[in-house]
């Protein structure tokens, strides 16, 4: 299930990456499949990046690219909805399979999108930099994307493994998930490589080499996701993996709010960072203790 | 369970407003809490821009804020993942509500986020703007996305009304959401006259009030993402929100890309564009009718 959500993101993240080139860039179909083919070759060697190359470049009996003729309409009821059904469940935030499964369903409403098409506006944008530079920014904040991706999956393997007591290898599912594969990839390898360096991992971000392969992406994923932004191109897997990345390298979240709200409004009580874990407190905001309601801390 | 879920996605987007101001701006309690009353006049009135108001400004008997002593992780055991597993089960791309479950998952995770922050860098930042001015940005960042995410329950109950044969009155629901909620706000007063104006509307985004705010609001939202990716502020909601309106509004999305992978790998057959609904085409991409597995329509 997860080697499938997994899966439902790479290629999520995947499309970005085209959109990008295409309708930020202004890219042909031969110039992304030039892109592609060199991506290939090196840190993100994989099936679906070699087989998007080849889909790229693929002509039709009438010399016309096929990917244009085909409808961008998505389906999503198999694994991906599981993988996000069981990331709810066990409380694990892999948000990057979320929106990758959001991504199909917004995709399936073609007729509610042509219609608001032609409503809602977007910003004027043109593309003024170094394109060659940029398209290198792309392929670094797709990297660094692609491994958020599978460190929240290997989170929610994780937390499988603790709440249903299994023993889990994460180093030889990386290597399973290589053997004929959908998302069979050199990145695998670096996975099965980080788990033997280091069996305990608790999460792929914290390896050096995959820590290393951040430091170096960060600025380009940044520049990617400001562009896009500013060019009204959606890109939810590439901006839900760097607020992931934001919010897991925070020591301190705005939670703290949060709770203030929840215990302001339905007493729910909290806890607090000069107080031992397990012992909540509750304010009377209002001074009055007339508006809160009391009674409900486990909501 | 949509008021509650939506709950939980206000309460992530005012946690976003206050973390952007507090670590991008370096805002103190007394500056947010003059914003969240001014705020709390006019078009985000409501009762938790009013209590979060009341909150920053509360100070305990050491005379210190108290917002800044709460332990800054929640739960989400409850209706929110309720509404992210129905928005998974009917399709329905609920994208905030589910970005602001998965944030309070994260926020559970505190130990891990404490090793992750000494590890793990961020950009170097400072504002050099106009301060007033990106607060206003931000007000409207807030309200823009408060809208999409409003629009998103919406979506939901209209497909759950569709596909369980309910006969939903949805100006009604948003004037009940106004007696004694939890987001009781102008804002569903404003959601009652665009369904009184058009009974039939679609999605809350094609109101001429709505599409009038998101107009006013998009280059303020925009803004507001673009300096919280470079300053390495995570905002989920406020970027899923941006990305969602992006990709509502784009007749054309990647999907085509996604389903010649599909059916490259799979044999998963696509619909075309020059084609009638419901008639499906498969492409035998590699020459050879070797490397794709036939007989798997409909996965």
């Amino acid at each position: 299930m997860v080697h499938n959500g997994i899966e439902y993101g790479d290629m999520q993240l995947i499309c970005e990456a085209y959109q990008i080139m295409k309708q930020g860039l202004g890219m042909s179909n031969e110039e992304m499949h030039a892109v592609f083919a060199e991506w290939n070759v090196g840190e993100l060697d994989s099936y679906l990046i070699e087989i998007t190359r080849d889909i790229l470049g693929y002509k039709d009996e009438a010399g016309e690219y096929v990917v244009d003729k085909i409808l961008d309409t998505a389906g999503q009821k198999g694994t991906g909805k599981w993988t996000s059904d069981s990331s709810l469940e066990l409380g694990v935030p892999v948000t990057l399979i979320g929106e990758a499964v959001f991504a199909r369903c917004l995709s399936a409403m073609k007729a509610d999108r042509t219609t608001a098409s032609k409503i809602l506006s977007g910003p004027e944008y043109a593309f003024t930099g170094d394109k060659k530079a940029f398209v290198e920014d792309v392929r670094q904040a797709l990297l660094a994307s692609k491994l958020v991706s599978y460190a929240q999956g290997f989170m929610l393997l994780a937390e499988a493994a603790k709440q249903y007591k299994w023993d889990l290898n994460y180093g030889e599912i990386a290597l399973v998930w290589r053997a004929g594969c959908i998302i069979r990839s050199a990145f695998l390898g670096k996975i099965k490589e980080a788990f033997d360096r280091n069996p305990k991992l608790t999460n792929l971000l914290l390896d050096d080499y995959f820590h290393g392969v951040i430091e170096r992406c960060q600025a380009s994923w940044r520049r990617v996701v400001v562009q896009a932004v500013e060019a009204g191109v959606p890109v939810p897997a590439f901006t839900t993996a760097l607020s992931f990345y934001d919010g897991y390298r925070s020591e301190r979240l705005p939670a703290n709010l949060l709770q203030a709200l929840r215990d302001y409004f339905g007493a729910h009580t909290y806890e607090r960072v000069d107080q031992p874990r397990g012992k909540f407190f509750h304010t009377n905001w209002t001074g009055k203790g007339g508006s809160v309601s009391a009674g409900t801390y486990n909501v």
